[in-house]
């Protein structure tokens, strides 16, 4: 049978990745996939890095529109990245009836919806299980391994660099500005970290995820994003003295009560027994809850040109077969067909239901603890456990550390608006929010 | 579109469970799969206990036969169980053209090969996500989430009951037999818990999974099947003295160097800080080392109703799609094309290289270590670490404890016998085998 015919549009780390283990596993590929795929063309602005690492394998030229417009191309695969020149290539080379394989998390996230849509009408097919959790195959056991669940919620580590960095402060006792440095320095945080360390890069790889499991468009803009650039050390040692680890998590879950869903990424506190907690370093780890099958945990590498790679081919080969299936009964992009799409709404941060862990500078005296209390409790948030430090030999101020139960976020804004107003309280607080994952 | 029309043979807690997910979640499973999967047939002896799961939902016989032979029926669950009647049954269904889905891991671990060719010869599917780890949907990573991988090793926690077992024998410190009980009252052990503590249940498992990752047919009497009924609580202790925890795991290893690959269920000592070695209860993991993703790993539920259902319920989605997929196209029963498939042989366990932990009744007395160790180096297998109790006053016996790096299984055999001649040595020497996961 003819070998499929693919176009890589840039060959920077991934692409590279992608023609390497092609190449090296090529005997096992066609054995799997029943014929070889080949990479026959490759686009780069620099022509001569790409030549370097092709060689004479295949055709290299510097304008994407060749390969696009090139008819013995049956997949072009997108490494570009970004939300601009990727989507008009995507979307012309969804045009022109070619397969597309993209890692674009940010494309997805961003203008899913658009490139979704164009792909259904020319019928043809947009893969993209690189885009989230880099090798874990996560797309696929969300679209596919649970087709037959109600996904209740999915909490996922997806950001290798910000997971190293937490590993790293924990460990080493370090601040974050210390270990972003260090991190730089190992390569596993890129030059400008913004997309990282901010959140960005795990809230686009959680409105995918969102949209997967609840049959709802990527509305990145209406995901809550939050990274760990304010993270103390102080917070992570309190955190692991009550038995809870702080981690950047992605959090998209269903609220039957208020019909809507929670798509947020935040620092978390979480049980430190629990085996997400302790996915250490660059590793990824997706938890995923479902009415059926109960609770499930994929983990793996999340970055790096290999892992990525790994997940790319997989959908070149996923295309070599559903190609030849009747269009309607492909795995539809986001899960659900079409049809079946729902417009359940994204619910605004102060509807959000979570635990909260407080850290409260406070003056060392007498009814300070009371009036705190009083406040959570006119504000019905409830107490789960409370840590006073017992202030050192001719310190007058104290840290003062609350964990409470499950409330919706706009009233501990309301409450901690109130708490700060307090003489009493020296600093401003500290609040992280705190998921039990059970 | 039409509904797709299942019959089910036997409806016991997995059919029941199937049966339950499908209705639960016919309108997001219809939403996903782009049609209804209805099951308008059911086979059970028990037709009385049969009607009153499914009420008149279906039709329910009591012979297998019907169903097979019902030409409205497009797919076949067997839910039977066992080699004798199921393996006829779904050789008939597949000679009659129709589709089946199977959760019998100990069918297709000894009767694959003929059913797998039949499959093929006939142009049908035959899915068996539920016969490996139940809800986790470990067979689909390994055929196509991982397809562009060479993939190294697979070692899994894939028996939940001898994982409960093994989790309250370290957190309890009790022995084997009471937890045993334990478990059989709880309803984590079958009455009959044979298959599962000898370690029969894991190999079909391993022997499958085996297949799919190397391209080799299931050789399920090649498997070397070691239970945990000979485990000591004392055991387990030392190991966690050591930095270990003792799992019963299913490991298939290919072995470049000596062209063979390991297959292989025993009580193996595993880092305790490696996230499969905290995996406890019932729960089951499957660590894959790959050549380009590295280390992934899944975790879930791997028995039970609603886990299993949800596995054969991915299966009948996923026949449904590739049903009008070109048969060329469709993901191969064992991840490689029938040509592709090789022999390379598994190795007799002589063959097989792991590292060991020791446990020797001596004598306290000067020179038992000597004598000892020089036994180990005579037969080339050196020593990582060696942990000696001090004896209790008026004792005149102790426990060694010896870990050793990597080496020939056929080594230690013979280490052993010598050792175990020594008149120094006062028990039967515990020999259970190390593996880093690294």
């Amino acid at each position: 049978m003819n070998s499929i015919k693919v176009g890589l549009l840039g060959i920077g780390t991934v692409g590279g990745g992608t023609f390497q283990v092609l190449r090296r596993n090529q005997e096992d590929i066609r054995g799997r996939a029943g014929r070889g795929i080949e990479i026959t063309m490759v686009a780069d602005l620099d022509v001569e890095r790409a030549r370097s690492i092709v060689g004479d394998a295949c055709t290299v030229v510097s304008d994407a529109r060749q390969v696009i417009a090139n008819p013995d191309i049956d997949i072009v695969v997108e490494l570009i990245g970004g939300y601009g020149v990727a989507r008009s290539l995507v979307l012309e080379a969804i045009a022109a009836g070619k397969h597309v394989v993209t890692a674009n998390k940010a494309l997805l996230a961003v203008h899913g919806s658009e490139i979704f849509a164009a792909a259904r009408e020319k019928g043809v097919m947009v893969a993209f299980e690189a885009a989230v959790a880099g090798g874990i195959p996560i797309i696929k056991a969300l679209r596919e391994g649970l087709t037959a669940n109600r996904i209740e919620w999915i909490a996922g580590i997806i950001n290798g660099t910000t997971n190293f960095i937490l590993s790293e402060m924990r460990g080493k006792g370090l601040d974050f500005a210390t270990v972003l440095k260090e991190a730089q320095r190992l390569g596993y945080a890129e030059a400008d970290p913004t997309f990282d360390i901010e959140g960005v890069d795990a809230a686009h790889k959680a409105t995918i995820m969102s949209a997967i499991a609840f049959g709802i468009p990527v509305q990145f803009d209406r995901a809550h994003v939050e990274g760990i650039t304010q993270l103390q050390a102080a917070d992570i040692k309190y955190a692991e003295q009550l038995g809870y680890r702080i981690k950047l998590l992605g959090i998209a879950r269903r609220r039957q009560d208020v019909g809507g869903i929670e798509l947020r990424v935040h620092p978390t506190l979480i049980p430190a027994n629990r085996l997400i907690a302790n996915v250490e370093g660059a590793m990824n780890a997706v938890l995923v809850q479902a009415d059926a099958v109960g609770t499930t945990l994929y983990y793996g590498k999340g970055a790096g040109a290999e892992p990525t790679a790994s997940a790319v081919i997989a959908d070149l080969v996923d295309i070599t077969r559903l190609a030849t299936a009747d269009p309607d009964h492909r795995v539809p992009h986001l899960a659900f067909q079409p049809e079946a799409m729902n417009n359940t709404p994204i619910l605004p941060m102060d509807q959000v239901q979570t635990a909260f862990y407080l850290r409260l500078r406070v003056a060392d005296q007498a009814g300070v603890l009371s009036r705190i209390t009083t406040i959570l409790a006119e504000h019905q948030i409830s107490i789960d456990a409370v840590l006073q430090r017992e202030s050192a030999e001719g310190e007058s101020q104290t840290d003062l550390i609350i964990l409470t139960h499950d409330t919706q976020e706009g009233r501990m804004t309301r409450a901690l608006q109130q708490m700060q107003a307090l003489e009493t309280v020296l600093a401003p607080i500290v609040a992280l929010r705190k998921e039990e994952l059970a």
